[in-house]
């Protein structure tokens, strides 16, 4: 996607042909900096400390850790040391392990003086299957947002309320949840799009209002508690979101605060979708509530916050009395009974076993 | 309440008898900041940059205003200046009139020589009655709590979901949804609040946890997109929040979010209290959500936000694109169909016109 009309992916190769580039997305909003990844210890800082972020974006950086682990040494030795630390930069995100086995695989059976350019070129293809896959989850959901907006005899934008980040800075490009939203937008479908705070990472006001600002997208920054104010009074025609994990039944693991705007969704009558990647989908977990572990996290991030001070400086400040306690939980689950469809990049369906059988068979 | 041992009001007589000390809810949490009102204008300052806030403390405020004019001038020029600039501190607080207009009422047929002793002796009186029916609320909702403590067989604390601030510091004591709490533990329940930060003012964050900390509640503080996560894990015994305005058919005007708690507190059974002086009841509106307009307040609330830097000083940070539009909705409708019950002085009733009409038979 662009940033002031310049296009960028997430990550990409310099010109050199070697290192690799990356948006640090730790500045992210009030500053836009990109750094060069030169070594795998570059990557596993990058994913460990949350430079990048989003499964498809953790996995991409880490395929490029090995390969710049491959051009220092090619050694067997090496993709073994790269691949532990490349793991436990993120031990629970299950799409670094993808991209670090699918990258192992490939390599180990080459001889070692192949495996550098073998190991660049897997990289790239990681990153152009996540292009394509987010692309065609774009085109599947921009058809919904078009049907709305002849529903509404194309009268004013389509209002659409977005929760957490899910765009293009998750994944290499397009995004999961924003791909319909940008695919529409290159259609000339007016979009406005109310971007959930989401706190407490803020991704939403951090990540989701700068790419969509950036790309010229019409948005309005609200807190979390607004959604359902908004739904009761009509200013909402869908609801989209992403998912980090998705039950073979259709329940949705996502951000904390996704359920309750499902619920408002579904007492007003407003579509609620889901955007994903079939890679998301568990097909060995039916409940989500009851079966899939809630991360919790630092409580820091509730009880700190991070922004731009006076005098232009990222800083953080105190915002919980020192005596208090803080619970930091990170997901939620939203039941499929309560979303409209799962988009997907084989198509859109129920969010059902039914459903999802019938795009994916197994 | 208790701070730190001492009881407190949030507005009382100085020992010398004439002026008015408020704690400085600005400086809350991380400064315990108590100042003295001499003028009327320092009361209006005090009500219009929300020293103090809750309706009933403003009217409180704003009663001792007049008495503090009516010392220095009790003239009729001077009840009708003081009012006239009472009354702009904050247009639209209810509370505010009622308090004017009944100090005036009070006053204005008196002779000047016995305004002043009149004035503070009827400020007094709308404080204690604030007290003693906020004391009220606290009674007959400290039994809901009592009767889930029994059962639960009395195992484990009865943990209560609030949002907002409708503690004591809203009040002159007690506060509203908070009295029952308050109460319950001079009963020695065990009570564990999971305190909403409440975005975009943290209200929560700042207020609530600071009221229960200093008063020894164990509570919780998270983000406002947690309380539906932890409904769903059976982590939430009962919700009670206030309200700001409830129709006499029983919906709800509260701090924006009230409304998503609510439908997750349906959703999962949890019982969903509203603690609220009559007061607050506007018998002349049946349908909350079209009738009853919805503040829109200044977006700094949104792109900024105030917290305690790392050398000790109360700053501001901004957290939002520069470029990116905000909306600040204050206050959403929660229907009376999600409520479970209106706890109110006279008792506790369904939140229907039934309901409220058995109670007052107006």
């Amino acid at each position: 996607m662009r940033v002031d009309g310049v296009p960028y992916r997430t990550i990409w190769l310099a010109e050199d042909g070697w290192r690799v580039k990356i948006i640090d997305q730790r500045e992210l909003p009030h500053k836009f900096v990109i750094t060069s990844l030169e070594t795998v210890d570059d990557a596993v800082n990058a994913i460990k400390d949350m430079w990048v972020r989003g499964a498809p974006l953790i996995g991409a950086t880490a395929a490029y850790g090995v390969a710049l682990a491959m051009r220092t040494d090619p050694s067997n030795k090496s993709l073994e040391t790269c691949s532990i630390s490349l793991l436990a930069a993120r031990p629970t995100a299950v799409n670094l392990k993808w991209a670090v086995d699918r990258m192992v695989a490939k390599l180990t059976v080459l001889p070692e003086k192949a495996r550098e350019e073998a190991a660049y070129y897997n990289a790239l293809q990681i990153c152009n299957e996540d292009i394509d896959c987010c692309s065609k989850i774009g085109n599947f959901g921009s058809q919904i947002i078009k049907d709305i907006w002849e529903q509404k005899d194309r009268n004013g934008p389509v209002n659409i309320l977005t929760h957490c980040n899910a765009g293009w800075l998750a994944t290499v490009d397009w995004g999961t949840a924003l791909a319909p939203i940008y695919k529409s937008h290159e259609q000339n479908i007016p979009i406005h799009v109310w971007v959930d705070e989401t706190r407490p990472r803020n991704q939403g006001s951090y990540l989701t209002a700068w790419e969509l600002g950036k790309e010229g997208i019409d948005h309005t920054i609200i807190v979390d508690n607004v959604g359902g104010h908004l739904m009761q009074h009509g200013l909402v025609d869908m609801c989209i979101t992403g998912t980090d994990r998705t039950t073979f039944t259709g329940d949705v693991c996502n951000k904390i605060g996704t359920y309750l705007k499902a619920l408002a969704a579904k007492d007003n009558q407003v579509p609620f979708y889901v955007g994903l990647p079939s890679s998301t989908i568990d097909w060995g977990i039916s409940d989500g509530i009851s079966e899939i572990p809630i991360e919790e996290r630092d409580v820091s991030e509730v009880e700190k916050i991070s922004g731009l001070g006076e005098n232009g400086d990222s800083m953080q400040l105190r915002i919980t009395p020192s005596f208090s306690k803080s619970a930091n939980y990170a997901f939620d689950v939203t039941p499929g009974r309560l979303i409209t469809g799962l988009i997907t990049e084989k198509g859109i369906c129920e969010a059902s076993e039914t459903g999802l059988r019938s795009l994916f068979g197994n």
